[in-house]
């Protein structure tokens, strides 16, 4: 089964179909791949998801806006770490903010964002 | 505005609705407001997610199934770098396998993971 990856070794960026095992698998394969740039973006907004109170403050902006001391009070937290990780999830894109007057309310950046949390949570209940 | 958060300091667990600065947004959140234990799975799940190989692996995977050798051949990596890989994303159940004779087949676990990298792959390519 190995032999196949020296085939090609001397061409490895031609991408011929004929590397592959399964050809019409990795033609459709080769269709779906991402870039490594994209790739890179894409771990970044996971990465950005990947902390239970992120997590949290995503969930609760789901179908909301909310100013920090709100967000603060819903998690038991303090207002200090929570604008840590609003910054995090600001830096990252995932929230934007609007101010109103000297209150600045949060929300999530766009409707990807709000798919990207359901999705996740749908595996995690249902999975 | 810092003040309401001592209202209710003696009853830090009753999520009262009178501990918010604004109620009716304060209620919406707090029907959304996941768990701290579904929280970190949900974590755990973007945790998966959050590497550029892994998530170069699951584009590949999203329309078919594919062997070890021909993930490989397709990341122009070695079948020992795309093994460990995929067991952190089996280990995740981010994919699931079957075994035909010798070869191991690798799709994804199931639609709500195709759906969560398609609407990662939305906001990074239209955010």
């Amino acid at each position: 089964m190995s032999a196949h990856s020296y085939i090609n070794m001397t061409q490895p960026k031609s991408r011929s179909v004929d590397r592959y095992i399964e050809q019409d698998k990795a033609r459709q394969a080769q269709q779906d791949l991402v870039s490594g740039r994209i790739a890179v973006r894409l771990a970044q907004t996971f990465q950005a998801l990947s902390d239970p109170t992120r997590v949290r403050i995503i969930s609760a902006l789901s179908h909301t806006e909310l100013c920090v001391a709100d967000i603060a009070a819903l998690l038991d937290m303090t207002q200090s770490a929570v604008s840590h990780q609003l910054r995090t999830l600001r830096e990252w894109k995932l929230i934007k903010h609007r101010k109103v007057g000297r209150i600045v309310y949060y929300t999530l950046d766009d409707e990807h964002i709000h798919d990207l949390f359901h999705r996740g949570l749908d595996h995690v209940m249902h999975g």
